[in-house]
């Protein structure tokens, strides 16, 4: 196998066109056969193979400097740099990265996670090496998706302005028609992408009945793509980038290697920003992933001859629940309408587009204007409710403070897979929410601890007159010990009762409270569980009569800023004690892994947290 | 005077041509003379005088919406919309505010204070207007410099795709030549502009001897507007917006009202997303301010027939302490760079660039991509410092967290106006950043209490690895109290013994806690005053073996998430009695009015405090 004979790039430079071709398919096999047992971004890397690679032929990495926008499409990279033994490890605890990651080598020098960072970190890389009299090159690497995000703006026009020698790569895997064609074409492309969206909804209940992911091809036609699209077909590439300063390459085949050599040639010495404008199929390669790219994006372990999942979820997602339940309030309220920040997909709200498609906003990925947007649509008399992952809420941070919270308008946050986030590893944890919610004046901040808490709460809201946000985890399960009463801000519930202890638990964390007072019990200890969804504002009363001191609070997030904190902070001002032990993520970046081995890893797993109530109690025993 | 009988838009619209000219003429005054005695936004008012009156004599607001970007623009529409009465009050303590305030009038519909959110806001508000089956016009009347914020782009991107109606007005006062004069003029302005920065240096420290705002007049090149020059001129302005999906009206006079009112009446009932480009003078009608518009932006009060200021600050700016400090640093150390976001004279880096002209990166109004493109170059081996306000720091949240803090890059956030910011009010305030980043794991996070700490501080990051924020007030004063010794992190300061309590204060609060501990001492009681510049680290030593019990904290900042809080969570940790009181802003945006005015209404101020310190020693000795 040419593939294991692979140390570095100084490697590839030697070999010939048929050995490249060789290698490329070799490469091919293992990311198939490697994502579809430890699951991970598929169709984005198989497109990307001959680029990579032409690109490690052209230039001198790591001298050079390349930033991978998003970071998911570094497989490839990683693999032709030293970790290809180390590849069957992908994603897994301890395994490497499924980004970027400057501990892993060399080779990565600038991590990545989330959308459009890609130009103006290379451009920050380009000026440092120009005041340090160095001349490699600096090279962004950034999808069509990612460049519809400000931040993506901002960079280019500081970087034509500026004249930075640098290459900006765009990986454009979604334009399936030429440039240059003027106005009328976009307009057949505009509605080709929506009556594929049309009878992608029509499809899709016939899809969702299907529990291994079914045949039935459906595309969402994202909107920051479409966006693009416009933006690239309507005014020309050329003329695009060359208004913001950049030279202009392309655009060329990205599977043809002989001709993305020649051209990254012409611009490696190429003096002053520029971009190449490199056409990509995603999923090249294999078949599955090239017919559903959207499935095959970010994808769990799956059969490779069928493409079909190995493995099933045992409830439905959150997002799920929450878009179902969205769409029947919609049923009765004309204002609501939802947003997404280009996933759909992920954060369910193709459930809610099943049934009411134009009350679905998809800005593109733009967290930013997405916030603000739906403060506009408050502002109108519309009840925006904006689903986005907890990671990608830190983007809209101003924009939440600033333009919603300020003028307390009613804009509902929901903020999906908060907490540890697994396998994608430390850009994707969510676990500033909290912190960024809870010193904001007039937010309504909601955890649920389960999926029928999700859904009381979202029914709640459609009486609320301010903004509201509302944390949770990816599962929808539901929780039995947990009654389905209509849910009341400030107004906790009781799960267990005990009489030795109370463990406070936010959202995610009452499961595993409730696992810890099964242990504690063993020990002879009866500790009370509390289900603490509501954490601004909190049940005040339930602090100070009914809660058995010591108190112990359990969060999925940060300590400082978070909900332990939150509450040791109430219980000061009522002259009471405060937890003996706030149990949450203590001042550290969690890595990739399964979910359970990272809450092992920051000391959130049942055991660890029984073991340390245990010592806690003996110590103040003592005392 | 024919200003007096306007009470709303539909007088306006009886007036004939002379008389709409007499008016402009009146407003012109009263804007000059009000704002020369109670400081505000002159250059930006005076250029857009025709332009509202235009907009209110075409369109029917209420019913009609128009969103202010930054707001600071919006005098004109507040005297014409029934405030000309109250406007002597303007930005005055429980006066009308210098911003948009929907509870002042239902013609300012949505506020605004932080630039390029109004495409945006407009957008959801017409988009609401489509979804409730109504029909009246949605406006966006941004300038050329807030159209650099990417979130302009997000919002233009969304807008022209989604083909919803609305109008985007583009308020261009800085062209200076005609547009669709392609590559060869552009260079030729770029050209002058930077040789105009070049001589601006060489007179600045003339400029800066004077005391009196000197004649030399002066113009920074702020990058924003260049790049937005590049991207209107070069690509010309009508391919730049259409290639976006939006239709083109203009470029058209300012100044011309007739013509105005003609552009406004065809856009008007357009039926889809339009951009009418208008160019407009700074200052236009008031000598003075054409001249010196960069001066004239936000102004203190003045004497109208020189131009000069009628009070001297006493003191230098902290951003000038910071900016002359940084100057010395980079003499020695060549991998210092500096970095504004369309700000070099709000944070005093045109000091630094007085020497080092190309270390100062200005990027446009992009904290975004200035925090990214920090992390790109300190990973490119640079040490760069972002100086920017408080307030605007909460643009990049994201970034800072995700780029910069996770990567454990030696990026210095430099966050100037921090805390209560007075006359421009709620939008200014800032109120969060200890809540940003005191949760961000390996951030050290420091307050100065005066500038000579200020200055230690700088020449302490230069040994540093990490991350680091340092937050200060605009006044750069020295305290007597505080000795000038090298700052080490983690190492609190007793600027005053006593035995009876302890204050333990934050920044701009230590002058305070001295005030506080004085009246005190008129009560028999000593209390300990401590300088806490380190946040994270705290000092741990100094709270667990040498302050006084009660503690006291003292901060200008939201209660929850700020260093009182911080300061009670390690007490608790430590076994040790938390602070008795927290004293902070407590769960209000403060509006606007005099800095010390604000801090009466807040609570934070020495008669209040030390009231509240006497109840609660008084309460506990009862207890």
């Amino acid at each position: 196998m040419l593939l294991e004979t692979i140390r570095g790039p100084e490697d590839l430079k030697k070999l010939s066109r048929p050995d490249m071709e060789t290698l490329g398919a070799e490469i091919r096999q293992e990311l198939i056969h490697t994502v579809s047992r430890n699951g991970g971004h598929l169709a984005s890397n198989l497109g990307v193979v001959e680029l990579t690679l032409a690109l490690h032929r052209v230039f001198d990495f790591p001298r050079d400097r390349i930033v991978f926008d998003v970071g998911h499409q570094s497989y490839v990279h990683k693999m032709i740099t030293g970790r290809y033994r180390q590849f069957a490890t992908l994603r897994q605890h301890q395994g490497i990265s499924g980004f970027p990651r400057r501990a892993e080598s060399p080779y990565d020098c600038f991590e990545t996670g989330h959308a459009s960072t890609s130009i103006s970190a290379a451009l920050g890389m380009a000026r440092a090496r120009d005041y340090r009299g160095e001349n490699h090159q600096c090279i962004a690497f950034v999808g069509d998706g990612a460049l519809t995000g400000g931040l993506c703006y901002e960079a280019l026009n500081d970087a034509g302005n500026s004249g930075t020698r640098m290459i900006v790569i765009l990986n454009d895997n979604e334009m399936s028609i030429a440039p240059n064609v003027g106005a009328l074409s976009i307009r057949l492309t505009n509605l080709r992408v929506s009556s594929e969206w049309q009878s992608a909804k029509s499809a899709m209940h016939k899809f969702r009945s299907i529990p291994v992911v079914g045949k039935p091809v459906y595309r969402i036609a994202h909107a920051g793509k479409t966006l693009m699209k416009t933006a690239l077909v309507k005014g020309d590439s050329i003329g695009f980038f060359e208004t913001l300063g950049f030279e202009y390459f392309g655009p060329i085949d990205g599977h043809n290697l002989e001709g993305l050599e020649k051209t990254l040639e012409k611009a490696k010495n190429f003096d002053g920003p520029c971009v190449i404008h490199v056409k990509t199929k995603k999923g090249y390669g294999y078949d599955k992933a090239e017919e559903r790219p959207e499935i095959f994006h970010g994808t769990p372990p799956f059969l490779v001859e069928t493409g079909d999942r190995t493995e099933l979820p045992d409830c439905p997602s959150s997002g799920h629940v929450m878009a179902t339940t969205l769409m029947e309030m919609a049923d009765q309220d004309p204002r609501i309408v939802a947003i997404t920040a280009a996933m759909p997909l992920g954060t369910g709200l193709d459930h809610f587009a099943e049934k009411y498609p134009k009350r679905l906003i998809d800005v593109g990925i733009a967290e930013e204007h997405a916030t603000t947007m739906a403060a506009g649509l408050a502002a109108g008399g519309m009840r925006p409710y904006f689903a986005v992952y907890a990671t990608f809420f830190q983007r809209c941070y101003d924009q939440m403070i600033h333009d919603v919270a300020m003028q307390d308008l009613p804009v509902v946050f929901l903020l999906d897979r908060s907490g540890i986030g697994g396998e994608d590893g430390k850009t994707h944890h969510g676990l500033f929410d909290f912190a960024e919610t809870l010193p904001v004046p007039g937010m309504t901040v909601l955890a649920p601890c389960d999926a029928r808490e999700l859904k009381r709460m979202l029914e709640w809201t459609q009486g609320e007159h301010g903004p509201v946000a509302i944390r949770y985890a990816k599962a929808g399960n539901d929780l039995p010990e947990k009654k389905d009463t209509p849910f009341r801000p400030g107004k906790w519930e009781v799960l267990r009762k005990g009489k030795d202890l109370t463990i406070l638990a936010a959202g995610t964390m009452v499961r595993q409270a409730l696992q810890v007072a099964a242990r504690l019990q063993k020990k002879g200890l009866e500790a009370a569980v509390v289900n603490c969804s509501s954490i601004r504002p909190l049940d005040r009363d339930l602090l100070r009569k009914n809660a058995a001191v010591p108190l112990f609070t359990l969060e999925e997030h940060m300590k400082t800023g978070g909900f332990g904190e939150y509450v040791a902070m109430c219980c000061l001002e009522m002259n009471q004690p405060a937890p003996a032990e706030i149990f949450a993520v203590d001042d550290i970046f969690p890595l990739h892994g399964s979910h359970s081995l990272l809450m092992k890893d920051v000391g959130l797993d049942p055991e660890t947290i029984c073991n340390r109530i245990l010592r806690k109690l003996e110590r103040s025993r003592k005392a």
